[in-house]
């Protein structure tokens, strides 16, 4: 059984955010799956998505004051900065975090660990809604 | 054909570790597969899963001295510091790293490279034993 | 419907490098697929394959340019540097970033967001020709 859905995650402030609930909100196809992998595409280049802690919001601040240091604006060998001072960081960002996450499936849930959620990384000062495109598959 | 499988990744110290005999000794049912994909989620925040050299353990080590400098304890601006100092730096680099992977099957094997082994990071000073939920499909 | 295949990635300089169309030049296969999943893993430790972006070429350079600083060559703890002092910082970038990716396939093409291209980054200042093991699935 595959089913393919085009999502869309709502427009956010730059930073980290648990989206699982956003995610699974329009995701109910995914009961029909007893066993199997849900994989997520978010189809930009200057934004994330990964697992990380979904109990204490402590950990998403902390993450976004240090990849703002680990990939800091304005350095002097950028070339690409037409699009302004964070987009070049925000690409760096999206290639180190990643953009797509495959994640099992059992009896129609996500079958993450306890303190697992997923991360939707907003690496942009400014951005509009985020396009996710979802495929399931399994049995 | 589908089927999961959850496996038990035993405690380890803090540093990079090869785990592909560990893995693939738990997972008999590789056989079975002539054609197909494993997929494999550590259920975890503060740890890793990666690919990388299999041969060389100076590789590991290595990547353990880099990666606790990419990631020092201590910074000031951290507020997630309940859990320890190890903790905060444990979940950046689980989440640059990685918790999952996608592996080919080929005739009843993984078809990794000649040089490629799965990487267990443990991120954290004492950690006990980890989860590890596989997902086998193929023909 | 289950399809896999080996692929040539041509010899390149070090650096980051746009192959979606070096790949799909080599994947006519991807037609026959309406609806699934397609697998790509790098089976190398020393070079990358991710996504991001596919207009301007600078990101690029400046992607090289930045994690030639972020994993610098001669580090006095480094103790893997029998294979010269491009090798240790190539295996943390390809750790880092990733040697697989899993993408959606819609319609017998890949479903990438607009500016999404599958990069290719070459960490090693003198390599050869890469394998590339594709899976292809789905009906």
């Amino acid at each position: 059984m595959w089913l393919q859905k085009r999502l869309t995650l709502s427009a956010k402030p730059r930073g980290f955010h648990l989206v699982t609930a956003e995610i699974l909100g329009q995701l109910d196809e995914l009961k029909q799956f007893k066993l199997g992998l849900a994989h997520l595409l978010l189809q930009h280049t200057s934004a994330s998505l990964t697992l990380n802690e979904n109990a204490d919001p402590d950990v998403r601040t902390d993450l976004e004051n240090y990849f703002r240091r680990l990939a800091p604006e304005n350095q002097p060998y950028f070339r690409h900065t037409a699009e302004g001072p964070d987009d070049m960081p925000a690409h760096i960002k999206s290639a180190l975090l990643g953009v797509s996450l495959t994640l099992p499936i059992t009896n129609g849930r996500l079958a993450l660990g306890t303190w697992q959620g997923i991360y939707h990384g907003e690496h942009r000062d400014q951005a509009g809604r985020r396009n996710l495109l979802v495929t399931l598959q399994g049995e």
